[in-house]
């Protein structure tokens, strides 16, 4: 006998968990698609060489990698991003650019579980490939938009928007630009670590003065309307030509999300946010949840400059953005908004008794014709055992027809939520039913 | 630089090929759901106990498996049912019993490439564990039933069945039970190599008499109605108990199916099919297309007596079956079933030029609030390129709105397949082109 247990760092979804995270993955590819991204898949294995020395030191060390039975070294990837950098290199041709793509799929990395981390997670990427223009900035702004509002965070998020151009043009004015990288890790840690240690780390990791610091950090703490923001920029962009073409960049870009339609108060530009990365070059984006900002970005991204300079000398600009997957379900978890369901259906047919089973496969294929979902218990156990188990799981609505009522061609519907039921024809079966399932979505 | 390749045996799907297959999953998941079926995932790696020596002597050579960073022995599962084996015997207190679950991802074999396989595919299960209910077979044949309806082979399948029970009772009966299983093995091969090298492979491995071999293809060849080969399997299994249990079994499913309201040329009773594997105890099913008889079944599966029993000392008795996704997508493709389509997006919005593309976003949300999928391209090139990229994609409407149209709030509703164009206003633009789209469709 062996003991069933799940490999150190990785985890089992049951139900419950699964039936969210699938109607997120399902939200995701519907607003990918409304905007023609289109769908790929790469293999979860690679030759190493395509992995090894692509990301950062952590992803190389935490890389899973081995020896193939055909004495390959290959590796499993631990993004989408660099996958989709090879697939680029390899089809650019076939593809025909700008390529819009989005890929949900996991990916894998050795974490250090003691950070609650876990070793397996899907990752959501969408990215427009070989374009630098305005419009794929903007529409990467959209995207992230309608990704949030059609999840249910309508009105309660604000996505933030930055310009790294509008950073290096300051630094540049200031004279830190060969510093960039360090400054930009700094003011990326203003949140967590408050204004005074982040002075203190530019001047000890970037050698920046006291003036200097204090400058960067005047720059950072802009505040106001974006409009107001974008004006005080102005001056402190002033001789730095890439500072000038972030900023009109940004003024665009913030001008074209306005309008395509989306209400202001839910785009806030942040010149403190600077994604840490030395990768993005362009527009940057995070987005925070106003339930919950301290959890952090719940889906980010950027523009960069070069996606696939590893695998060949053609130049592939593009824009992208990933949503995070599972904050996003810890954060609706915390919040309250997710059912306590182990079903995806709605409506529990109990076997009243064996020889009923002919007539009640019937009416379950009946309602499922009508577009309801419809589990039918399979053994004709006591009622009350039957609607434990309905209620275990959490079907909405039972449909309960013993001898008398299949006789007289009707059924009785019950709302579990209520206990309220009423015995109705079997052909009116599905209307009542759709009718107890939106009254109640309505009331939620 | 590093030359951009996959991985020997794997492949990438491009968007033409994975608009489909994201299709035909997303009919799965809908299909299996609305049975009650849940969804679950597991890791892609497992300890390798856990999988070692679970499948085949094949499936543990083609495991891909090596020693982690911790330095633990773990493997990539190589199907979907040992995770499931390994997940019911851990969480069977928490899911509750019966268990109706599906799980639609990938698992990897070392296979042999010479043989046109891949090392990477998707499984596509769905598993009720613990009950040995009628029922159970019954929802099993419907499901299998719905989705090949639901995927648009409605009227052009066969969903072929039999029971184990039957086949072990007729060679009860003949004396050959304890040759089960090269018997079944030959009878797998009936369609392939013929009666003839059957009956000598009965002889060979299960050391029948000519005669034995003579009654078992007798057996085997059994055809007319389904009540018609139910009356003649009758007095086959006298004589054994777990024949006539098997017959009365099969009998209970085929007057279900048909309660549940399944066209009755749609099901055929196949005493041939076996499913040459020993791990089948009850119902067996296979899928046959109309139009592609040789490619093999599409959907197979069976009842199980135990599947957890490496796990577990608690007996989980099961049935399931799953949907063949590669040689499905084979089969539509061969069948021209498939479009040549790169986008999801039905609508393509040329950027007219740079001046109007805040009006162009706005009509391109407008249109995507109505329900519709829209690109708009992100560069103001000459019409006639965009119009180009448009048809390689295979958009079908394209929207064109020049500084006129914008003015006049109106837009050219152009028909890509016919090339016929129309101009209207904006807001009466969904409409139309729903209307453009539906007429297609119904065309088709």
């Amino acid at each position: 006998m062996i003991q069933p247990r799940t490999l150190k760092g990785f985890r089992d979804y049951l139900p419950q968990a699964m039936l969210p995270r699938e109607a997120l993955m399902q939200t995701a590819r519907e607003v990918y698609r409304s905007y023609g991204f289109a769908p790929i898949d790469t293999p979860a294995l690679e030759y190493l060489e395509i992995l090894a020395g692509k990301g950062s030191d952590e992803t190389d060390k935490q890389l899973y990698k081995f020896t193939d039975a055909g004495g390959r070294e290959v590796g499993m990837r631990f993004d989408l991003t660099v996958p989709l950098a090879r697939f680029s290199a390899q089809y650019a041709q076939e593809l025909g650019l700008p390529f819009k793509r989005y890929h949900i799929a996991p990916v894998w990395r050795g974490e250090n579980t003691q950070r609650g981390r876990y070793r397996e997670f899907i990752q959501c990427d969408f990215d427009t490939i070989g374009t630098e223009s305005v419009a794929s900035d903007i529409e990467t702004a959209l995207v992230i938009h309608d990704l949030l509002t059609q999840i249910g965070f309508g009105g309660q998020f604000t996505l933030q928007v930055n310009h790294r151009g509008v950073l290096n043009g300051v630094l540049e004015s200031l004279g830190l630009l060969d510093q960039s990288t360090h400054v930009l890790r700094a003011i990326d840690k203003l949140a967590k670590i408050g204004p005074e240690k982040v002075a203190a780390e530019m001047q000890s990791t970037a050698g920046a003065t006291a003036e200097q610091a204090d400058k960067v950090l005047a720059f950072a703490a802009l505040s106001g309307t974006n409009d107001q923001v974008l004006e005080q920029l102005a001056p402190m962009v002033e001789g730095s030509e890439v500072g000038q073409a972030g900023l009109a960049r940004l003024t665009e870009v913030l001008a074209g999300i306005s309008a395509a339609g989306v209400d202001p108060a839910r785009v806030k530009l942040d010149v403190s946010i600077a994604r840490g990365l030395d990768y993005y070059t362009g527009m940057i984006y995070e987005t925070t949840l106003a339930q919950l900002p301290d959890i952090g970005s719940v889906a980010s991204g950027g523009r960069y400059d070069n996606l696939a300079q590893m695998f060949t000398k053609q130049r592939l600009p593009g824009i992208g953005a990933s949503l995070g997957l599972d904050r996003l379900l810890s954060a609706m978890e915390e919040l309250g908004l997710l059912p306590e369901v182990r079903t995806p259906a709605e409506v529990f047919v109990p076997l009243f008794n064996a020889e009923l089973l002919g007539p009640l496969l019937k009416l379950a294929a009946d309602l499922r014709a009508a577009g309801l979902k419809v589990e039918l218990y399979g053994e004709p156990k006591k009622l009350g055992k039957q609607l434990q188990y309905a209620d275990k799981r959490g079907h909405r609505v039972a449909v309960i027809a013993g001898p008398d009522e299949i006789a007289a061609g009707q059924c009785q519907v019950k709302n579990l939520s209520d206990g309220s039921s009423e015995t109705v024809a079997q052909s009116e079966a599905a209307a009542k039913i759709t009718k107890i399932l939106s009254e109640a979505n309505a009331g939620e």
